[in-house]
């Protein structure tokens, strides 16, 4: 239970906390840009300075890309510890024109503060900090152990953050991870994602004869290896949008029919979904809802097609070879590589004659499917209904998120924590992103809950 | 029947007429190249000077182009008109790293002449300018009238020859056109093409989200429109290779027993033809040779396709569009418009829902036929044995040569004699190209025939 005059103290920092927070936002720790290394340094140096003083044992370690920081404070040895994970740089802010304040001039409006990673990450990650400083400053140690670990290049997909795990795995022990990184179920309605899609990502080829060929003179004698191509991926989805590769489906836990009742209950606005993508009606796999197909049931896509001549006009050749990329999102507990085989072998079984056809894994990663019983995330949702004032919905996300791939499988952590305080349309990854002030507050008091919460005492 | 003087004549000129020929050789006329605009305009004017030597009426028709030399000489009012059609321009020589003289600089080797343009078309055109010279020489004018028409522009897909033709139709008028710019039906066995294949050559577009998802995100709610494309040609044919398109084969005049015993008779060369393209085995519609299917079957393929990411590794969008190039082989007696509107139909039938698509039309020719037992095709098998010494085989030629529509459409000719006394391995657009003087020489002697064999007398 969390003692009252840390709550007092957090309501009575409310301004200085969002002042640190812009402080945070000026900084344009861009990842992606190398002419904005020093501000991604400088960031990387905000965070360090914030952890050590929070006394955090905290020190900078740097990679061939940005470097990562890392800390731990470790008070109660007996007791469990809550590794925290967060990034520091962020998306570019481009395209410039579209904002209507500088990205990294935040602002405050509306009771929003609008700025390039207000919700993505910095905001987010920041009310970690802000809930242990109230912790400390009432209570000079903190009611579990606690590791943070925040890196410099999440936006361009954490080249370096497996090496840092695998040689670090002892000092980034821990029980259960929380990440706030993703939004609330919608503003309002707070939220824990509880799984993850995963992810198999392959790129085909077809090879047909060994030159492009004139399709008037050698038109009828060899196998078009477009024509091909296209007629494998006509055969990949049945008419009803259920995957054809034999075996697809045999791992799947069904989805129960309280989960289903819980999703309906969602009141998932179907309209608006429809407005926002352009389409005049959703399409999917026959049987289940919008949300259930977009969240809970594997899909299956074709990411680029290309083969011949997409130049302007006529140019009448059989081309020499073609290819495609095709991803599958899975669900638990469906495994990657098991998928692979499959979906090799059935494209290899439909594989017109008279071409060649080769196959590359391009990435892959398992879905994610935490309990809910489990203890951190009853403990995460009392704690979120004592920030929000409601109980969180239980919800699941399509797509993957490699890092959560990589904290179980490297560290051997099946509880990850998906808190998300901001809202799906603050913008991440747009113009003019933002989050909610009262958002950032009642996340802040949500970590100060949990901490308190995952104490056994 | 040809006096022996002319042919006399004409073997005594041999070495003079390939003197000539390598003159005409080294002019680079090549019309894609506008540094070349100027031996463009002296290949021209050097064809307009041969035609006035022969006595012909003859002047250069200027074009926003290169220009048209055309000139004819009526002797004989009551008597057939032959309209001889060939070009001046030829093919760009590149790669010239891959020519092993220079490619103007022809040179005599091993019984062949070397250089651009030797069989395309500069050589073969030139037999009839010898043929026409010898009969001058001995009987001072020609049996028949004569028409010559030369365009500089056919490398480049002739941009100005309908308005010419169009606006000369008058002059242009005549029963039979003569054509010699393809070749034999191998090295010694002399051909006369009778049909040539038409084309109906469309681009497909399909459009579902107004801009590219995330896969992840939105996977399972919409229909991906690459996957829409790949189902809908993945239809266009039946396994066993026949094109799917409802009444696409009603028009067609079935090819009749003894045409196909002729075709077995020709002995083509399938092992041959695989290594050449590179292939394990032909393919194509089965019931039906590998000669016929790609001369007298019609065919369709995919000319190009795109959509979405083809870039290096790995991007999880759902495209917002795609596209592709379909074109159709047609054979007599189908009709192009009529067969963009059954394709258009049908594949509109087969759109999946959730996706637009739009069909344009980029191009179109119908089939040719011309009747083998037409007097003026007997006149030229005739001639071509007084020439070559062996009666010709009548082939079928898998291609479409616009130029024929044109003159059939244009100006109604449908006595179209296509005559060609190079071998297919003569290398027309490649390096070295190359045509043999035996066949030369043979060919102004089958000229010399064709005229005498349409004359009445």
């Amino acid at each position: 239970m969390i003692p009252q005059g840390i709550l007092n103290k957090m309501d009575g920092s409310r301004q200085r906390y969002v002042d640190e927070l812009l402080s945070f936002l000026r900084i344009p720790s861009v990842s992606t840009y190398s002419q904005n290394g020093s501000d991604v340094r400088r960031a990387a140096e905000w965070v360090l300075n914030q952890l050590k003083r929070l006394g955090f044992q905290a020190k900078l370690y740097p990679t061939e890309g940005h470097p990562i920081v890392f800390g731990e404070r470790c008070d109660m040895p007996d007791r469990p510890t809550l590794l925290i994970y967060g990034h520091y740089d962020v998306q570019p802010p481009e395209p410039l024109e579209e904002w209507r304040t500088p990205p990294f001039q935040p602002i405050i409006q509306d009771g929003y503060v609008y700025g390039r990673g207000a919700t993505d990450d910095k905001g987010q990650f920041f009310t970690y900090l802000k809930a242990i400083e109230a912790i400390l400053a009432v209570e000079s140690k903190l009611p579990i152990n606690v590791k943070i670990l925040v890196e410099g290049e999440e936006e361009i997909s954490s080249p370096h953050l497996a090496p840092f795990l695998s040689s670090h795995q002892t000092d980034l022990k821990a029980d259960a991870v929380a990440i706030s990184d993703g939004s609330q179920f919608m503003q309002g309605i707070p939220a824990i994602t509880y799984s993850l899609r995963g992810l198999s990502y392959l790129q085909m080829e077809v090879n047909g004869p060994q030159f492009d060929l004139h399709s008037g003179v050698f038109g009828g004698v060899v196998t078009n290896p477009v024509q091909a191509l296209a007629t494998i991926l006509g055969k990949l989805l049945h008419p009803d949008g259920r995957i054809a590769i034999p075996g697809f489906y045999d791992d799947i836990v069904p989805l129960e029919a309280w989960e289903r009742d819980e999703m309906a209950g969602l009141r998932f606005d179907e309209e608006g979904l429809k407005s926002y993508l352009g389409v005049q009606d959703l399409a999917g796999e026959t049987g289940y809802t919008p949300l259930e197909r977009k969240t809970a049931r594997p899909t299956l896509d074709v990411n680029g097609i290309w083969g011949g001549f997409s130049g302007e006009g006529a140019k009448t050749i059989i081309p020499a070879k073609a290819g495609a990329k095709v991803s599958m999102r899975l669900v638990p507990n469906q495994n990657f590589r098991k998928i692979n085989g499959l979906f090799r072998e059935y494209v290899e079984s439909i594989t017109p004659a008279g071409v060649t056809l080769k196959i590359k894994e391009l990435h892959g990663a398992d879905p994610v499917l935490v309990s809910r019983d489990e203890v951190h995330v009853q403990a995460a949702a009392k704690a979120i209904e004592k920030g929000f004032g409601r109980a969180p919905v239980f919800i699941r996300e399509g797509g993957s998120i490699p890092i959560v791939n990589l904290l179980k499988e490297v560290l051997g952590i099946e509880s990850i924590l998906l808190l998300g305080w901001g809202s799906p349309d603050d913008g991440a990854h747009s113009p003019n992103e933002r989050f909610l002030l009262d958002d950032f507050h009642r996340g802040i008091r949500s970590v100060a809950a949990l901490l308190y919460e995952l104490s056994p005492s």
